[in-house]
């Protein structure tokens, strides 16, 4: 059966996957929302025909939005998820005995709907009893905020539909709010490598540092993302990502990764000569 | 114009870059040669139709494939490049005024006279006074050198074709012998990601093993080998590749590298637990 | 969204649609049975990822396996319909008011029940009350008919899986057996173009010739077939299929058609010379 | 090797052929020209990235658009091919013995150039010492002619690009007057079925009848043309396609063809009811 899921990760580069059967296809107030079930990677959430996380790889995506910044928190009790509508980034996080209140804010119910019935490994995050979900917009949601959350994960989809207003100044500002005074925000921070996507990394590393004092970025090895090279950003009121890095305190957590150490979390900071020149050239800006 | 290069990262995921125009298509005595021109990745290489290098990103490989070692290496002298024949190692190498011969074996003389011709941004290698070209087997030629060279690069291709031989035990038992009592290997290592180049990896570094007291494996993104995951062996009789990395010394060289820094260096040993779990592995089947 | 059904037409040649969504995919007994959603096809199924037929041409090829031979028979009463589970065939068989039973024998009752649900325009064909469903082999059936029918229609996959019996000596010389002394039997024929089609193409054909003494073949124009050029075999034991084509009479049932006509009809046995050569080649082997 | 041209027949629907080697790539005044080896369809030709002939099925095209009118005109002459730069066209025409004078006006000398090169089976049309080539606008060319031709054959490209005047009013006028008071203008009509080809055709069909009083098209099976069902169109002064066939002269002149033939010839004017109804909306709206 030749049966293919294609994204082009440019207009002159295409990525396909063999697809065996589409499990859902619902057309959401938002977004498109399909699924599909594939020889390579498993179940795979597409939105609006973009790629966002096969059952094969999201592990890497998920331990890596979530750990560095709950390794380097010396207390992480109040977390908000913004996006994440898989639940992926929940299940990282309720690995955290110390946690206390695990906010969501997610604009789609139906991504979550679906989700929970395809792909149950990555839902399960929302199982947590410390979970609370908000079907809202995450701009609007923490525009209310203040001075509230250690952590915010802001695990969006790419800076144009739904996603775009989580790629703000604006946005980034009110995240800088509700943050406590020693807060830090992770957000998807796209890829290096090809030219649009450089650009969208940069404009977003612009804004960040616009409002937080500490800004890195870092990055993980993403197969089904393009170029394979996926970036994050770390940014922090107080804590730096790497000095910060509390080892013994986590590995003492014991904590069962798949992709994340804390080797790699220090490793995953020090960024290819390019990729820093591109960030660097908005900094100065300032 | 709808013209497509497509690589089968497995039987079930393509890759597919849109081609302008196809410049060359010989068989030679070993494999098929093509090299085209694209969009994406401007000129581009391709051996019996798997992607080698292209004109956007080979600086990934081939600064990664020769620094970590030349970065370690007290005094590296005496180069041994193994494959390579598009010269991108060699022109890395000849950034390194310390260097006394660079001798490089290439079983494929067409392969470097289509380089030559066709990417001589990376062919440009050759043109350094200090290399002598040998176009003959690796795996013979390095048969015949004992305690000859400082560091050896083996620029392979996949374990199969032209470039199976130099996947074997006694060819890394020769490599061994040919270095100097201080010498360093480094190896094209395939990647952890798909299971096929999994077990490919894994083999390797099993082989590795039991020549070499020292066997590190070192990471990079890039975007056009499969799952843009790649990896490289640093195998060693004598120097660690992180604590002996020469930072100060590297630095002094002022050598200008797109990719490659020394803070990465560090950083790209520091791998995901599951690929140190294939890893492990087979070491500890010793 | 880029999701693509693709038929392989012959190794070297590609026919793809981009799918809007897979609206069913059932692993029957004896088939893999998928149905689609298109922009440019409309609703189409496939068994075992081959095409068999799509919203928008279905009409010709069930047109053109129906009408020739119904124009021929000055009298067809009693009609077998052996594969044809989407019902297209039945559908152009019911028009006729002179016919008094319509049977069809299915070997896949999954096959017909994905199309009452999803292909209505052309399962319709099944409402009809003289229409009797066996769901069982036709070749077995066909074995114990004799002298039953006036023309049999012969609506098969091709000939490997299911479909395979269907292209025998055997089944001919049974189906022969079975038709009333002046019946007609019409067979789907493959196509020309592609030297596998035209491999079996031409050894039907020699195998219905084996069986009866008037034997041509006639041409549509049906786009999602390969090469678009698909043939029918009209067999027959009387009935010449254009000089005893009944024109005045069929004109006169006013029948509704998209496709077909009856100067059509004759146009299309007349066949380009170098598909008469290779029927030519089996006729002489007798 | 995975290297495949693909031509949209419909922005959703992909017809690809897999490429062996790409033999030439030249950018003309007028358009790319693009010559590529297939194993399925041996040399193929591509303007501006689209299909315009291979050398396993351009006998198809070529004999379809020269015989018809050859064998229905009583003393074919003087002739006139407009565009056809590959010289298939001339090739067919070429073997008729009562030709006197054989006119070709191709805008493009590149495209003669690069089929008398790689395509020399189609060329040798201009090796026939009755051939004069002139390298100019068919449009302009055709407007100083009075009179002039027994037969025009317009094999143009589609109606975007070069070809485009010549599927306009005033050139179908101009041929008209460029013609003899019995002759007889013969084009490539485009296709029935995909929606915006069967514009075009329909398009060109208006145009022309508002020139010509004998108006008929004729189809073929081309299995690389979009959809495989190509239209040619017969505009006439003074003979019926059909009913001023010379069957029996044609034969006496023993031409060795490998699709047409007289009985072909006849049948290829029965066209589906859909076409004829596409037709008839135009024709009626005089």
């Amino acid at each position: 059966m030749e049966f293919w899921y294609t994204e082009k990760h440019t207009n002159d580069v295409k990525f396909s996957i063999r697809v065996d059967k589409q499990l859902a296809s619902i057309d959401s107030e938002f977004q498109r929302i399909d699924v599909f079930e594939s020889p390579a990677f498993g179940t795979f959430l597409t939105l609006d025909g973009y790629m966002m996380l096969t059952e094969k790889d999201e592990f890497i995506y998920h331990e890596m939005i979530v750990h560095p910044a709950m390794a380097v928190h010396p207390n992480p009790e109040n977390i908000l998820v913004i996006g994440g509508g898989d639940g992926g980034a929940l299940r990282e996080l309720a690995k955290y005995p110390g946690v206390k209140t695990l906010d969501i804010v997610e604009i789609d119910k139906l991504v979550v709907d679906v989700c929970k019935k395809w792909l149950p490994q990555t839902a399960c995050g929302f199982d947590d009893s410390r979970v609370r979900v908000f079907y809202q917009d995450g701009l609007k949601y923490v525009r209310s905020c203040i001075d509230k959350y250690d952590i915010i994960i802001v695990d969006s989809t790419d800076p144009f539909g739904p996603g775009e207003g989580l790629f703000t100044k604006e946005f980034y500002g009110n995240c800088f709010k509700a943050l406590k005074e020693d807060g830090i925000m992770v957000n998807q921070h796209e890829s290096p490598f090809y030219p649009k996507d450089a650009e969208a990394m940069q404009r977003a590393h612009k804004r960040i540092t616009e409002s937080f004092g500490i800004c890195r970025v870092y990055q993980a090895h993403i197969p089904t993302y393009p170029s394979g090279h996926w970036l994050f950003g770390f940014a922090s009121k107080k804590y730096h990502p790497v000095r910060d890095l509390k080892v013994r305190k986590w590995k003492a957590l014991d904590l069962k990764t798949h992709y994340y150490n804390t080797n790699l979390h220090a490793g995953s900071f020090a960024l290819p000569n390019y990729v820093e020149e591109i960030l660097r050239n908005v900094e100065s800006e300032e």
